[in-house]
Order: structure tokens, then sequence, then C-alpha cells
């Protein structure tokens, strides 16, 4: 099953269209309890069955992206009649359209699904590609399915109550598909200021449609990661171990800086392995550096880093770690296989570009 | 995806050349307490690799296939290494097959999979089909993706330990097959004596391969049960709601054995509703009650009968309750709203007929 992927900023419409479209049996809103007071009381402008339906509301944050909140989703889900008929409209961020994507996948073995994301990084990575998951035993999506939402409504409406963090974090993931696009799309996000955005819906509406776009070809070509979909995965080797890392720290960093500081020793490994022009690394650490600060971590803690990335699930067994390089913007390698003393030696210069 | 089935008493050679095919990262194998000791020993018969592969043992029972026990089968894979590369083995019954096609098809959005049906049941129904699944607070199967194994193996070379309560078990799919595919089927079927399969295994094996096909053939048309693929519920609805009531009883009785009396209360709404002829509702009548006994229940159960009913995963909304039902022995009708009276009048009936 296929998408179908809605760039607009009359989210309502978009969604009147698609629930006539899906003429579910029964209607039930997921999201969470950032969301929940500000989002869904604009669903009684799509119509007053949509505005009636029944809402599970579950804690925020990526903590609770976990298998007891998926039973809970169940269990609500069963008590409120639904069936595989019934429709989930997944609304908030990642943790919600992940979780939700993978409740509804699940529930009965398949119950329709829409997402529609309310934070920029959402927006421009976790709602659309039909991977869904939870957390599972302190490592990130460990269960999880490949399953499109039947529709996913992508707008920049709801951007003007997030934090700078929280754009910042999604922009990540929009540079990191610049990388992958071409030297020019590079250059634009390197040029855009993300932090004027809530000024700028439709701009940036504009430019988060570009790079959408740019997953959205690759899983077409790939839905399964066997090959090209990897590509997908830039920054996100280096990026997952930095995000535990700093889990088990309790101390958390957002996704999207976990994938900025992530495609930085990618970058790096890049130019050491596959040409990747020096220019380009130096303007993408020096804007990640600006914008996003270090990651902190000293030698004492490479060997953790390095079993960290042996745990990823891209990877064919425990002793290879695999990465996505690149050879410029626009080219990517997959399936680049590094032993532990060239990842030490990128770690070595992390340090060194980010003065740490 | 499409399973490669496999029907031989060769199970050591089929599973030799399907493991060469799928040339994992690493073999698992996912068996129960009852099956481990007498069928892991053969594997070292496959190759010293599978005969040394790591085994995650289950406690068996239908009441362990919960998200615990998945819960334990995740943590497991992961503290062995597992990867998506790898390969999980399910060698037991259903519960083995649906449980661990859920965990395989979850664990890190996907694994590779292999079923080999320990039981007819698992043989004839679980094993085959790309459903796979969990209980989930005291409803079965609430829980479960569509998803299909690399592989089946179905063999009959297991089945000399199975009591003739289990072989009946088995045998109720068989004659719900037998009723989907033609007049001749059913025949063959209502002859054949399963008490006696120990002592024919090849004879088995024929009449089983002829039977999964059946199955296989409307899988292949319809994988997620948009159409067509709604008359294998053929005896469940009745029949889940009847294990349901058991299982509250405390008195399980064999998943079988609810779809056999599941299946005549479905073949009195076919004669009532569908033209399904007298003589072969008299003789599935029989055959059931002599060799499966009868489910007892009395009108005051009436009410909580069709209450499960109306939960079945097959239905659009609580308020319809869909069945399939049979113009004859190889002619289905699927979705069939039946209200409440015609059930209970139905339910009537049953009890008449099996003398309750």
């Amino acid at each position: 099953m296929k998408s179908q992927v809605i760039f607009t900023n009359q989210v309502e419409k978009a969604l009147a269209d698609v629930v006539r479209d899906i003429k579910p049996g029964k209607v039930i809103v997921l999201t969470d309890s950032n969301v929940e007071q500000l989002v869904i009381p604009s669903l009684a402008k799509v119509s007053a069955d949509i505005g009636a339906a029944p809402v599970i509301s579950i804690a925020s944050g990526d903590s609770n992206k976990n298998l007891d909140t998926a039973m809970y989703c169940w269990a609500e889900l069963a008590k409120l009649g639904a069936t595989r008929h019934s429709l989930l409209i997944n609304i908030g961020g990642g943790v919600v359209t992940d979780l939700g994507g993978f409740v509804a996948s699940t529930f009965k073995r398949g119950m329709h699904c829409v997402n529609i994301p309310t934070t920029l990084l959402g927006a421009v990575d976790a709602a659309v590609g039909g991977k869904t998951g939870v957390n599972f035993n302190d490592l990130k999506n460990q269960i999880g399915t490949f399953s499109e939402p039947d529709a996913v409504i992508i707008s920049t409406a709801y951007f003007n109550t997030l934090s700078d963090t929280e754009l910042l974090s999604g922009y990540a993931e929009m540079i990191k598909h610049a990388l992958l696009s071409s030297p020019e799309a590079f250059g634009r996000v390197m040029r855009y200021d993300i932090r004027q955005a809530k000024t700028d819906p439709d701009g940036l509406l504009s430019l988060l449609e570009e790079s959408v776009k740019v997953k959205i070809k690759v899983v077409e070509t790939d839905p399964y990661e066997k090959g090209i979909r990897k590509a997908l995965n830039l920054g996100h080797t280096v990026g997952h171990a930095f995000e535990t890392m700093a889990l088990r720290r309790q101390k958390p960093i957002p996704h999207g800086y976990a994938v900025a500081h992530g495609m930085v020793v990618e970058a790096i490994l890049s130019s050491m392995l596959t040409d990747f022009p020096s220019t380009e690394l130096h303007v993408l650490a020096s804007y990640i550096r600006e914008n996003y600060g270090e990651f902190a971590f000293g030698c004492k803690d490479y060997e953790a880093l390095i079993e960290l990335m042996q745990h990823d699930k891209k990877n064919d067994s425990p002793d290879h770690i695999n990465f996505t390089l690149l050879h410029h913007a626009g080219q990517a390698v997959t399936d680049v296989t590094i032993d532990v003393d060239k990842i030490t030696a990128a770690l070595d210069i992390y340090r060194d570009m980010m003065g740490l």
C-alpha cells in the first residue's frame, strides 16, 4: 500500500477529504498530552463526527514510546469497540506517529491509519515511509513494522508553538535529505534560517515538500530497506549511538541533534574513505557547531559508542558496522563496512572540529 | 513476499535446502517445552550449525500466547545478537508459529522466519497464510501482523506423539477446507479415519497437502482478507465464541474442537439461510458429535456467546455479526450479516442435534 502524502496548510479540509475516501466504520484520535489541547479543538472544523471522535492521549516524550504505552492504546481501542475497519488518526510528533503506526498496524492485524505530524521532525521524517515502532530494552525502535499509513497530511500550521530546539531537531533531517539530494539543495538548507520559519509558514512548507519528496522517492524504490533506502540512515549509525548514550546519562538530547552530530562524524568518515569534499565537510561542521552546539564525550566513551553502533538494526552481524557515506552531496554509498580504528579516528577528528 | 511451502517427510533435508537459500547471518530456534526434547535433537541431522543453534523455549499452551511471552522472545533475540538478517525457525504447534511469526515480523521490523509445524492443527492451519499474533486482554489474536514466513515445511513426521484429541483438533480444519473445496473432498475427509493416521504418515501427508493447498489458493488470491479469504473463517465466528467461553469457564477446549462445533452451528445457519443441503448438514453434525462430543451450553449463555461473536475481528462494527456460510460443499458465501434472532434459533437447533 502506498500512502497518499498531502502538503497543505488547510489541514481540516485535507483531513475531511481523506476520511471521506477511507469511509471508516469508526474514527479514533491518538495524540499526546502536549498536543491535545492545542490541536484537538480544531478537529471540530473537519466535521461534527471527527470533532466528537474519542481521543486516546498518551504521555509525551520518547521515554513513553514503549510497549507499555502500546498496550494501553490497544486496550483503549478494544474498549472503544475499534475494528480493522476503524481509522486511527495519529496527531503529534514522531513518538505519536511511530507508536500509533505500530499500534494501528498490529491491532487486529491492521486498521486504517492517518498521520498528521505536528512537529518539523515528525513531518520531515517520522510520518512518511512506513517505519513504525517502539523502543524496547533501552534500544530504539527495536520492535516495529513496515506499514504505510493510508495518508499523511503535512503542514507547517502547528509549528508556531515549537521551540527553536524542536525546529532545529527537525531541520537536521532536512539537512540530511539535502545532502542526499544535490549540492544545490545542500546549499539551500545551509542558507535558510529555520529560526525565522514561524513567520514564513508557506516558505517552509515549500522547502519541506522538497525535502520530504527526497525521502518518498527513496522509499518508493526500496520500501523494505534492502538497498538504497539505507541511504536515509546517513548520520543515524553514529547518531543513534549518541542518542542512546545521552539517554543512559539521563541527559537525553533531541533525535535531530543526535543525527546532526552523527552526520558530522559520518561526513568525516566520508572524507576519509569516499572522497567527500573537505569544503562541504567544513560548511556542515561549522553549521552544526554554530546551531546545535557539540555532543560532548571523551576517549573513555569510545568503546561504549562503538558497541552501540554494533547493535544498530542495519548491521548484518555485530562484527560489522555498516555505514552510509557520501561521495558528495547527492551521491550516497550504502553498506560501507568500517573497522573500529577508522571510527575511532573519526571520533577524534569530530572532537577536534567541535573544540572538545 | 510469498512463502515457499514444502510437503515432505524428509524434514532435515528440506530445512537444509531452505537455510542454504536464505543465507541467514545467524540461526535461532523457537520452540516450546513440549516439543523441545522430542524434536530439537534431530536438528543436528540438518547440519552442525543448525544443531548448535541457540534455542528459545517458551512454555506450551495457548495461555502463554501473549505479549509477555513475545517480550521474553524479543529480549532473548536481542541478547543473542539477532539482526534482521538472522533466521528464526519456529518449530512447534500453532502457539509457536503464531507467536514466533509475530515476534519475527516485528523484531527490528522483520527478520527471516521459517515455520515447521509439529501438530496437525499447526500444519493445516497456523503455519501457512501469514497470519501471526498473540492473545490480548482475554481476546484471541487481537495483536498481530499479516506476515508470511520465508518457508513452511509441512510433514507428518512428528505426529506419532500426538494424542487422538490433538489429531482431531487439527482434523477439524481439514474438514473445513474440504467443505470449502468440493462435495468429493468433503466425502473423502468424512471417510478417512484420522485415528489411524499414525500408521499411515504418507497417506495423511497426501490428504494434508490437498487440504493445505485449498488454503494456499485462497490466501494467494486475497492475502489481507479483504474478500474471499473470509471463507476460511467458516466455523470460526461461532467457534471463537465457544473457545473463549470455555476459557472463561477455566475449562479450555482445543481450538479445532471449538471450530468443529462452530462449523455445525454455521452449517445450521447455512441450511436456514443459504440452502445448504440438509443431508450434508446431518452427515457433518453426526460426524462431529461422534468424534468431538458436544459443546455444552444453555439458554442463559446465549447473550454472552453473541457478545463474543460481536467482538470478532471480522466485523465492521459491533452492531453487525458477519458470517461465512455455505451454499453447498465447495461454494461459500462471505459477509453474511445475521441478526440475533436467527443466531439464537441456530444455537437452539445445535443443542437439539447434539442432544443437549
